[in-house]
């Protein structure tokens, strides 16, 4: 829950909607992680999915909390240098990479994972990475929802496994002798046993492929996809017990396949910023039609996961109280049915004005935003033991306006 | 189709993704709107729905075809003004407006539609419009898709019929003496017939409105929603069908309730603009996985209708004979499995580097992307009689960069 406080002196000062990042939380969330694996295995690496929040605060945080980087194109590998990641902890993973994103990936990423044996020629006409690392699709796959399940075989992510022996053996005949490998099989898990069962297939997968080879890899990066709950009844996932069970297979397959002591990579997005991030959005109508509702400035263009994926973020009222309740869907104010947080929820009788919090925003919340309806993109504040530490505001019409006849007056 | 010569030109002078509109095309369907309507009933407004495309060149050509806007938001209104729009024909249609909004539309439109009576309560705090006109829920509605169906018992937006009267009877008190009606059902219809049902639906509860208020309606908007076909099974809207069938319920019932001449106000979007834009992207890389992919430089940040309605796009490949060809699943370059354009679509081969163009990609693309994994949002072109008349190149990464880190170093 979002301090009143502080709440308040952001009322004042920015414009709803805004994105609020509590700094403490973040950092809690990167040493609960870092802990945990380093426990059960001091070689792990952590790099935060820049994708899911790419605040340059944000950035800051969980640079000096000592985590490294996953980035998905040329914009994210800019933003994670300026934020002063070093080469070595800056990490690539793309899909269909352009020669664009590979010549980018070469110079700025220390670690890349090439999403398929075709982006291994692609990159290898640039140049040769120092390791040559593949994502593989383990044949299995488990998201929140579908549209992040990124395993299993209607993914488009990775090389089947059965095809993965020849892809490292084409990169060992072009010169490369460092290896890595990599799989990201699905979003927002909460059962510690699907990443220990997942990270046993993938050694497995690995075991086969580098005794063919003769070599070993010097790293193994069972991706991300640690989940958050977003509802009462969802139980947090055990980050301790994950940790355990994952390192103990990893472990145990190290020793059985001979790997020595290879780095293990995981990277977290959503469990590192999402239950760091709220929404803060204003009342600007209330509506008894054949339902109810209550209409926010926010939308499916500053929030789009619930039109997106149908996905829920529970709501906060902190200047109401729960008391004489209303059940209500909750809107924006896009032109389209789409734009639609939540049906029938009860929530305290509110008014114009009044605020609602929506909970759990802090990751695939800002960076999903768009302009539709030609409605400003949101501000973003980070916030650290009570103080403002970082404020973005709302975009403003006047300089939207400006951006939008930028080139209007370039001869073609 | 898009003009090869056209294309290879905007292929050397600007970076992919790209969406580009076609000028002809979008005056051929001003003008088909405009005459089918004016046969029957001449005292017919068109008003486009700035939200299908917001390019500032697509506004003037629309605005030289004599057709006026609808807007959905402040920007909206403020590059309606900008275009050259006269406030006559600025409309405003919100839902859930917010004082702020309200202000803009009394300042830049000379029509309103007020999405229930509690807009209304907040815009006669700042000023009563010249004319009252109420968004009404007629109880029916049908869209394309289930999130772009805007009318019956499920829709947010509107008055339920059933308690309109009373609406218009606390503006009638409150002063107001000069009234419209307004009604927007659902997008993307391809049945004439449809719009006659709700045509008449609405001029039925219009009758019984104004009747009790002794009063006539200076403007009866009947909304848009005039579809376009996206795939070759489906037969196009016969406009000329729908506006005979519309205009002689719409006549009957003017006769019927004593109306007179009310303009009868249309607000078409797609209709407009959807087939005359194509996006135009580059294959980046090809596997076979255990499905086939082809991954395109666009994705869902690009074009979301796929991802979020589950929509699709005919595709072309204007250098590539439909020889030998492939079935493939067509994808763009962002980390979730929801970037997928659509499954198994035959293909020609293609290579790295070939041009993929989707099709009916003018309304709802450009105004919907978004920066999501960092990529930069495309450009957007005009072509006129085979000559390009506008470009707006893709983002550029300095550039978003530098807007990034922009508010970086304000003391909050």
């Amino acid at each position: 829950m979002i301090d009143k406080k502080i709440l308040q002196a952001l009322l004042k000062k920015v414009e709803t909607p805004f994105y609020v990042y509590d700094a403490q939380i973040i950092r809690e969330n990167c040493s609960k992680l870092k802990n945990a694996f380093s426990k059960y295995y001091p070689d792990t690496e952590i790099h935060y999915a820049v994708k899911a929040n790419n605040c340059p605060e944000v950035l800051r945080i969980i640079k000096n909390a000592g985590l490294g980087v996953d980035c998905s194109s040329p914009f994210e590998l800019l933003i994670s240098q300026k934020t002063g990641f070093k080469r070595s902890a800056i990490m690539y993973t793309g899909n269909y990479e352009s020669p664009e994103d590979l010549d980018f990936a070469l110079k700025y990423a220390g670690l890349i994972n090439l999403d398929d044996i075709s982006s291994f020629y692609r990159i290898k006409d640039l140049s040769l990475p120092e390791i040559v690392s593949f994502r593989i699709n383990p044949g299995i796959g488990k998201g929140g929802f579908e549209g992040i399940t990124t395993g299993g075989v209607d993914a488009k992510f990775g090389i089947p496994y059965e095809k993965a022996l020849e892809a490292y053996k084409t990169a060992f005949r072009s010169g490369a002798r460092r290896f890595g490998i990599h799989m990201m099989t699905g979003s927002n898990n909460l059962e510690p046993l699907y990443f220990a069962e997942t990270t046993d297939k993938l050694m497995h997968i690995a075991g086969s492929i580098f005794s063919s080879l003769g070599v070993t890899p010097e790293y193994i990066d069972i991706g991300g996809g640690f989940g958050i709950p977003y509802t009462d009844d969802e139980v947090p996932l055990d980050i301790e017990r994950t940790a355990e069970l994952v390192c103990e297979r990893f472990k145990a397959n190290c020793s059985k396949f001979k790997f020595g002591n290879p780095v293990l990579r995981i990277e977290p997005g959503r469990y590192i910023t999402g239950n760091a991030g709220v929404l803060v959005t204003k009342v600007t109508g209330k509506k008894e039609s054949y339902r109810n509702y209550t209409g926010v400035d926010a939308g499916m263009n500053t929030l789009i996961r619930p039109a997106l994926y149908n996905a829920f973020h529970r709501m906060e009222t902190p200047f109401k109280k729960r008391t004489g309740h209303l059940k209500t869907d909750v809107c924006g104010r896009i032109c389209e049915n789409s734009d639609i947080f939540c049906r029938n929820i009860p929530l305290p009788l509110l008014d114009e004005g009044d605020i609602i919090v929506f909970r759990d925003s802090g990751a695939y919340g800002s960076t999903m935003s768009s302009n539709y309806n030609g409605r400003p993109r949101p501000g973003e504040i980070v916030t650290d033991s009570g103080k403002i530490i970082y404020l973005k505001e709302r975009e403003r019409l006047e300089k939207m306006v400006a951006l939008h006849y930028e080139q209007d007056e370039q001869k073609p």
